[in-house]
């Protein structure tokens, strides 16, 4: 990879070859971050280089990629996802400047598609025939997906309480699904376990390097949809760390090659019933593990693995932190909806439940450029979604035009 | 509309003028078809043109859509799926040259996104503020979603069985839902009188002609895609007939406007319980009703309002017809996802499944141009997939390695 120099250790900076064997550091046990040699990356690429592009999946930022040369490309649609303004949902949140980031458009219907598509072409290119990862659900669909679409095969462990849709959709990508009796934390460990013993490709997220890389990109098609303008602020709802890590990276990427001038103030929003990462950067104690206790199936990581990524991000984005709560995350689910047509899952809007919530607070001021990323789609949680939408059953009655007209007087519906 | 000439009856060639209030002939009752002035159209629409534009949405096609001059568009990313060459299903099916457009991958992840964003568009152009279908679940939430995007209220009518995760997505979206004891038909008319009484916009497909022009649009896409490359078959699953017409439409306008220079056969596949369509062209017959006897929800219509379109379509192209069981679906549900990575809800691979059939018949030649049209995500429909996903259950064991390894063993699986 022409493009890359090495991989260093955010802990304690040492340099390591970046490869496919070293994912922590083996001095002290830190996450790696891919470093490029933007110098060469500017004399190849250029916003104009950029805007002829026809390809609207990720692999249009080549050059920002930790790709081999030569490798296979997954062949699904993964990003190119679309920023919508929201004006009605800006007005009811009191902000002039709302757009609405939908990554629940990706082929397995979350933004994890993006990790894993990179993930998936560097096995393949690595020569490893077998995927594996621990995940609450997105990521492991997103892994069988893209492994299924470029002829690997994949061994997925997920916790026990992970939603019957996500379950459902690894398996159709004809996935082996190992359900662990335990939290995260278990299911995580004994992927780590069997790894290790069979030599399959990690995509773990926690220690994976290259997974937030392919995450990054999100803000590389939020800053070239937006003609490159710099949001003031992007809502990221936070679990493992890997994501709103991903999406800072990203915004670095083009400030080193000079396609933006400023850097956004990053919002990383929790659910409050697991909010480890928010609670270190409150405190400035360190991670302590919580509870997994939100509807935010997604998020719900007590002891994230990207932790000091997560953090890091926050930090030199002069970031903001907020937790919400389950109720404001369905009451969210609604209202994204109903204003602008986007249906995400809890974790999906626990973003724009923060930047609501950080908007009402006084946080944000009204005028500013705001991007809520909406990371997964609301069909993968549809018993959720019926919590969500609780308030507003629907008229059960038989095909009788009178009874039809009775229930809109008795529920006053003006039609 | 410059573009738009007239309405014409499709039964007895009536014609009128194209607007929003006459959707059946008042003569004969048949059902309208928008006809275009195409030399007009070829006067400022050029493929070259159309290469230029960077819009990926059905929009970019205005030139061929009825849609009246300074309309508002519907702001969601309509259109514009992925056509992906499916390799290793095409091998496993017999055929050389097979490619899937996903058409899941729609704002509210189905087809029906592109009927419903040309009606709220008209709508809104009409100055009518509420829009009201019934159906069995995507035309619903499509609209639901479309007309939450635009601004639009909508009244939903929906036959009782119509699944949970369809039911959610229309609440969220904010739709006033009518639950309706019966069946399809029964739903239909209750809507069709409320639509009558409160003067709604009549988004049901069996009589409003806009909307097999919004659905026409994926045909522009897989002919773009292809670069004018015409497939020698489209296999499409069929319900009420609207969307096989509006795929045919789609081929008929660019061969009208000289962008294409033949045109493709259509294999239409429906379900063994409930192919009233089918039926009637293999037996030629009038159709007749059917009863709904299948898993596959979005097309089990037992009276298919648009079924002398769909019929008028199979036959112009020289078509073939297929019905498939139930069992047949769900195992293509499977074979799609782990060859491809796409996941089909039932109705939204019934299409592939015929097309296998087709293939086992011989009534394809493996050297085909094909095209399977994907029209629903399976995350619609999870029940269902856990059905297709019942052979290849998870292994649920605790966190330990050495009862994974003994799994593995017992069920014979080579990590």
């Amino acid at each position: 990879m022409r493009n890359v120099i090495n991989a260093v250790c955010i802990s304690c900076g040492a340099e390591y070859e970046a490869g496919d064997h070293t994912y922590t550091c083996p001095v002290c046990g830190g996450v790696l971050e891919i470093n490029y040699d933007y110098d060469y990356i500017k004399s190849v690429l250029t916003k104009e280089k950029l805007a002829e592009r026809r390809d609207p999946t990720l692999w249009r930022y080549m050059e920002l990629l930790p790709i081999e040369e030569g490798s296979e490309l997954s062949p699904l649609r993964v990003g190119g996802s679309p920023l919508y303004r929201a004006e009605r949902l800006g007005k009811i949140l009191g902000l002039r400047q709302l757009y609405i980031k939908d990554d629940g458009l990706n082929p397995t219907s979350s933004l994890k598609d993006r990790a894993s598509a990179v993930a998936v072409v560097r096995a393949r290119k690595a020569g490893i025939g077998v995927a594996a990862c621990s995940s609450t659900g997105n990521a492991a669909s997103s892994l069988a997906g893209n492994a299924a679409a470029l002829g690997l095969a994949s061994f997925i462990f997920v916790p026990e309480r992970a939603p019957a849709g996500k379950l459902t959709q690894l398996l159709i990508f004809g996935a082996t699904v190992i359900s662990v009796k335990g939290n995260y934390e278990d299911t995580f460990k004994l992927s780590a376990a069997a790894i290790e013993k069979y030599g399959w490709y990690n995509r773990n997220a926690a220690v994976n390097p290259y997974l937030s890389e392919g995450k990054k990109t999100v803000s590389f098609e939020i800053a070239e949809q937006l003609g490159f303008r710099v949001p003031d602020y992007v809502a990221v709802s936070v679990g493992d760390g890997c994501t709103i890590a991903g999406v800072w990276k990203g915004f670095k990427d083009l400030y080193a090659v000079g396609f933006i001038d400023k850097l956004p103030r990053l919002i990383s929003v929790q659910a409050a019933g697991c909010c480890p990462v928010n609670r270190a950067f409150e405190t400035g104690n360190p991670l302590e593990p919580m509870e997994e206790n939100t509807i935010a199936d997604s998020i719900a990581v007590g002891v994230p693995r990207n932790g000091a990524k997560a953090l890091q991000a926050i930090r030199e984005s002069g970031g903001i932190t907020v937790n919400v709560s389950d109720e404001e995350i369905l009451d969210t689910m609604g209202l994204l909806g109903a204003s602008s047509g986007v249906f995400g899952e809890p974790a999906g809007v626990t973003g724009t439940a923060g930047l609501r919530k950080a908007v009402e607070r006084a946080l944000i001021p009204p005028d500013a450029l705001v991007v809520s990323l909406v990371t997964g789609n609301g069909l993968k949680d549809v018993s959720a979604a019926r919590q969500a939408a609780a308030a507003r059953p629907p008229i059960y009655i038989p095909a009788d035009m009178g009874l039809l007209i009775e229930e809109f007087e008795r529920r006053n519906i003006r039609p």
